[in-house]
């Protein structure tokens, strides 16, 4: 008799799959107030590691982290048109504060582009003030209708950079860089997702943006995932708080500027891109725990064999954790690992030892491939495994572009980019043969344009650039 | 004539240099909402260092990071008695969220012991799942009455530990090892504080605790502040949430808890600890910068010159910056640099370099004390450098040390505490001789008993151990 699956199949119930695995690996549960989240250790051990990587490649950048409120008077959010028209509906709002009623409501950022505006109409005073750059990590709160854990929580953590510019293109130039060489080369570096880069089209641009650029990742169900986000904000914010400097010859100018945003939303993004119907599939360049030492048994000889496996791998520089709580039974513990999707396991019984050798499973590749599990000589682990993690690496990001490759089809029609998108997969269509007006008709059917591109892959210059096409697909 | 001082004396008006320091060398600005702040890149620099050093030690203590959500709803509170008691006043309220008024409003969290408890009754089933040691970096909001920036602030940010265990003496422990080989360590050894360990009163104790450690450190000006606290919760949570375990005989238990914490406010303790009348002093293990390269004219030379003494610095694990902004007088360069309490300056310039040499200037040590400013052979920085900074680090410590010493008086009764609190020192008396009346009679004159020590220095076991002695303070 078959034994019961783990996890709800996917290709039963992608969505329930994905709720069963975020409760087994233990990665997050929902808050008492509806629409927030609570992330447990596993799970925010992977944030963490999303924080220290991306964090690096911000400060790479020459933008220096520092903090902003909470609380925003209600007023600030009403000076730029757009910006308050996007947000107020999804505002939380704090009316009472140490026992009273406030004189004017305050209300929990859903992001700081005004409250930073605020401060940088203070900061910059001359040319010599800017590029001013400035990342900051956070919790932002936006009220959600449909929420769903790490894809759409009332209350998430995020990096929202915020930068002020002398000029229009080197703000754009900023916002491309970022764009680029951090949030690209961090997702399909590091997250092994296959991200295509693109601009947004008018419609689904930043309130207050005029340009929005964007990553979108093809999860599993083929449906697309918003990853992250760089914004030209133009000189909208900055006339909206006076946000100027004194120029080279002696003018008051006002600044041009970008935000760009990720957030904790990237987990949901790591589970459905890579987890498999056995649970999460980390790759090993994020992953907190990139290997795991378990003892079968409790034999002496074992937990020392262990123990010394794990000194040898940590000083090759490997993330490894020992799992030597034999009084749960071992295939219970291998299935949690799994789960988890720590990226290998290495496995010492007392049989092994003898032989000099442990059983090496990798996660990523697959326990019923060739080389997916199979006997290893303890003493050449740690030059095995720096080549197996890398190897693993690349397999994620090659299954992710092939998925994509695979599931993208080239169609002329609406209707034919409507019925692509249904079926699970992205279509990709001139954008002169969509345009707003189609988009709108596709939105009837709950499918979006996720991005503009280029013929090449590159992102357009501008929303009617000869050529561009656009991605049109179902997104979480 | 003199020139005007950069900040207002400490000895004119302690307050006030406090608040000019910050400002001038670009610590924090005050935010748009009363109470709260803006923390600028160099304040988050600190910050960000100090969260990584204790981190580390956290993460070493076997503490895992997990996050909860802010809202909490208003009824969990409610549940532990004490609890809301001390914390409903000082509550901010958000009634409103998504545009509709909420059916049950929810508080934004003061500290999250109600809401963890929630989760920890869940994930707590039996003894093998204890001890449970989390921790949360997060932002808390305290209505405050009368804020002052990083020492009191409506929102602020910091690290909450919490922990639930299977026995009274683990928990007692567990509290006991944070206070000491957590927050001690980190505050002697990096901070250069030489704090005071020992517990508080009951008076003065966290509201829903049995018992709390803290740690003391007296600031420039004879003042106490309290720079941390370890709280043993007993059972209280646990019996208000119902986390309980199945123990090894088989029996439902609740469990003993600990929480702890540490915040922004520490950034405070190192302003009002180590600063001078020419700015802040940062102790070089804890400093984001620890030297900066001054190039005093910009020439090719001098510049190249600059280049290389950072990449060699930076090649023997210094943390070094570059100051080339040769457009701004080198004079206003140094005083920011004073300001900012950077450690070491390596100042640049045409002639030194013809002899092969830069002139080091110690911020610690002082300009004006031997060897404090002098010139040294640039091929010998590398070596040099990291002697200087760690016997900078030391001087700091015996500085706060010798402050301490000198500043803490034994009496025998309430009014001499009362006087010596008052003149802007600390009291030792026999707790025995004061006592919680006298404690009281004390706080008529807003003078504090800051905590509880035994005789040869060490935390008593309990209020009333024979030979306890408190120390008064008037505190911020």
């Amino acid at each position: 008799m078959a034994k019961a699956p783990v996890l709800t199949p996917r290709a039963d119930d992608f969505p329930r799959w994905y709720q069963d695995l975020i409760n087994k690996a233990e990665l997050a549960d929902n808050g008492p107030v509806r629409g927030t989240m609570v992330i447990r250790p596993y799970g925010y051990g992977l944030w963490e590691r999303m924080q220290q990587e991306l964090d690096a490649r911000i400060k790479e950048a020459g933008a220096a982290n520092a903090y902003f409120p909470l609380f925003i008077p209600q007023s600030y959010l009403t000076r730029e048109a757009e910006h308050v028209e996007g947000f107020a509906p999804e505002l939380a709002v704090v009316t009472h504060g140490g026992g009273k009623e406030l004189d004017e409501p305050v209300v929990v950022r859903p992001t700081s582009e005004t409250i930073i505006n605020e401060y940088f109409s203070k900061w910059v005073q001359s040319y010599r003030d800017l590029p001013l750059l400035i990342n900051q990590w956070a919790n932002v709160v936006r009220w959600e209708m449909r929420p769903r854990v790490f894809l759409r929580t009332t209350e998430f953590l995020w990096q929202e950079g915020h930068t002020a510019h002398a000029t229009y293109e080197d703000a754009r130039d900023y916002a491309a860089h970022i764009h680029r060489d951090v949030y690209a080369d961090f997702m399909t570096g590091v997250l092994g997702i296959d991200v295509v880069l693109g601009r947004k089209t008018p419609k689904e641009r930043f309130a207050g943006a005029i340009n929005t650029l964007t990553l979108e990742g093809m999860m599993g169900d083929g449906k697309a995932l918003q990853m992250g986000t760089s914004h030209e904000l133009g000189q909208n914010f900055a006339k909206a708080f006076g946000t100027q400097y004194l120029s080279r010859d002696g003018r008051q100018e006002l600044v041009w500027q970008t935000s760009w945003g990720a957030s904790t939303r990237m987990v949901g993004g790591l589970i459905m891109s890579h987890g498999d119907d056995d649970g999460l599939r980390v790759p090993p360049r994020l992953a907190p725990v990139q290997a795991v030492v378990l003892a079968i048994k409790g034999d002496d000889a074992v937990i020392a064999a262990v123990r010394e496996i794990d000194d040898r791998l940590k000083a090759a520089g490997i993330r490894v954790q020992v799992d030597d709580r034999t009084d749960t039974p071992f295939g219970r513990r291998a299935v949690d690992w799994e789960l988890k999707g720590v990226p290998v396991r290495i496995e010492v019984g007392p049989r092994d030892l003898e032989s000099g050798t442990a059983v090496l499973a990798r996660r990523i590749l697959g326990k019923h491939s060739p080389g997916g599990k199979e006997p290893v000589r303890i003493d050449e682990l740690d030059t095995l495994l720096p080549k197996v993690l890398e190897e693993d690496q690349a397999l994620l990001l090659r299954q992710s572009r092939e998925r994509r490759e695979a599931r993208t089809s080239d169609v002329r029609t609406r209707d034919e980019a409507a019925e692509a998108a249904t079926a699970g997969g992205w279509a990709r269509i001139p954008w002169a043969d969509l345009g707003p007006e189609g988009e709108a008709r596709l939105a009837e059917q709950a499918v979006t344009v996720r991005c503009l591109v280029a013929e090449d892959g590159s992102v357009p210059d501008s929303d009617d650039a000869p050529g561009t096409l656009a991605i049109v697909a179902r997104s979480y």
